[in-house]
């Protein structure tokens, strides 16, 4: 099954466009996690077991990962590896943001879908084709190009006028024209530009899915998900972190994290159905 | 002392703007280091030995370790350790070619600079200014942001013409106004591309020190490094990496990529001097 499907399924099953993104902060853990021999672990186990009936996917960026050095990896492979034996039904996408030239690309995907088996990652699409084809190649895997951004910088480049059409448009076009040969494209779209949404949805058609960032804590809106759907009001990942995962400090955070990825399911899913 | 300070001396030092890559993998290592403990260390480590007084960087691709998971990190770091305690007026140059937003790059700052201790990283720009900042802030480091690649495919989106100008300028023209307030930014043109990279020289002046790949394997020709020199005949970070390291298979592999180091600086000398 490819990522595609293995996404579709648990949608349709959890009723969820909801990713909760798995970006753990040491001084944002609850205290009395830090006794635990890995409070990494330990934190995204719980989140985990308190969400895995009301989402899509699982998000960890790998970053704040990385920056506890090799220990940080360490926790990353045990949650990865958590998910993978508990809930093998919901795919793990490595938020990672890769791109180097194609031998080195090709080492990025060796060490995401090879080492750490996850099921999608992210990829940056400004060193062009040739960079990316080495993730492409895996093709039952989930390869998210980066296409508008949420953050507030993501005009800087992705908007400047091309032939009269937006650079992040002309992205998104050869992401379908890679998708029709590949069929593992995905896009990354953050929310918190909701003209630029609906335009990509417009130029992209029903197909390709969109990874949406900036709900939450980057201020981004519900309603303003809605041109974003395709014509069976799926076709996107919803991806929450923060406003999830920190709702609560205390060791009822697990529930809390339960009960806000319960509510930003229910609100996504008025707007669908 | 700032990034390019450490480098001017070193590549004065040691007359040389060849910057030797580490980028090791394991299938190509010599046969007789295989039964070391950490091989990919050891390899290192005599490249670098055989090489220190003939360059004015290293540069260590961080997939090539990735791939290895975390004995590739170890690797890396211990490469790392090494060259700062033997050879601290060297500078160490992380290919990663991250960026993510703002607070997610902050975490990556945070790998690079806090937990490995290198002296400069490369970037990718497509997030726009907010997501390189984090970096920025980082006054006395590196910040080496990709403008025009050495790799086929940078054309797919660096060249599109944006106004009369095509993107990897627009890029290298915002690279220069934010060099003017944090005094830390270098870009990486590949020598692969001779017009872009003249045309790049012209437009950002004097100051801007580019990283080069593309000579050796990727068959960038020295002759070509010619127009991107600066008045003083620096300005370049000449880096080669598979050429070098790969020179030899045999036990006599670091005598050999000190030989090829050797003639790399000759040769971009002559066209300097």
């Amino acid at each position: 099954m490819n990522f595609q499907a293995k996404l579709t399924k648990i949608a349709l099953r959890n009723d969820s466009l909801v990713c909760v993104g798995l970006d753990p902060e040491r001084e944002k853990l609850p205290k009395h996690l830090l006794k635990k021999q890995d409070p990494i672990f330990a934190f995204n186990k719980e989140i985990i077991d308190a969400t895995a009936d009301l989402v899509c996917a699982y998000k960890p960026n790998i970053a704040f990962y990385e920056s506890y050095g090799i220990d940080g990896l360490r926790s990353l492979k045990k949650t990865i590896e958590y998910l993978k034996g508990k809930y093998p039904e919901i795919p793990i996408i490595l938020d990672a943001k890769r791109g180097d030239i194609a031998t080195t690309s090709g080492k990025y995907a060796q060490e995401v879908f090879a080492m750490l088996g996850v099921d999608a990652v992210t990829v940056n699409p400004y060193l062009g084709y040739d960079a990316l084809e080495p993730f492409l190649q895996w093709r039952d895997k989930g390869i998210i190009i980066l296409c508008r951004t949420s953050n507030p910088g993501a005009s800087d480049f992705q908007d400047l006028m091309v032939n009269g059409e937006p650079l992040y448009v002309k992205v998104a076009k050869r992401v379908v024209a890679w998708h029709k040969k590949y069929k593992n494209c995905l896009i990354v779209v953050g929310v918190t530009w909701p003209k630029e949404l609906k335009k990509i949805r417009s130029v992209v058609g029903d197909e390709i899915i969109f990874l949406v960032p900036g709900i939450g804590t980057q201020r981004g809106k519900i309603e303003s998900l809605k041109p974003g759907l395709n014509s069976s009001k799926m076709g996107l990942i919803i991806t929450s972190s923060r406003s999830i995962m920190y709702a609560s400090s205390n060791k009822d955070f697990a529930e809390v994290a339960r009960q806000k990825t319960l509510e930003l399911r229910n609100e996504i899913n008025k707007i669908r159905h």
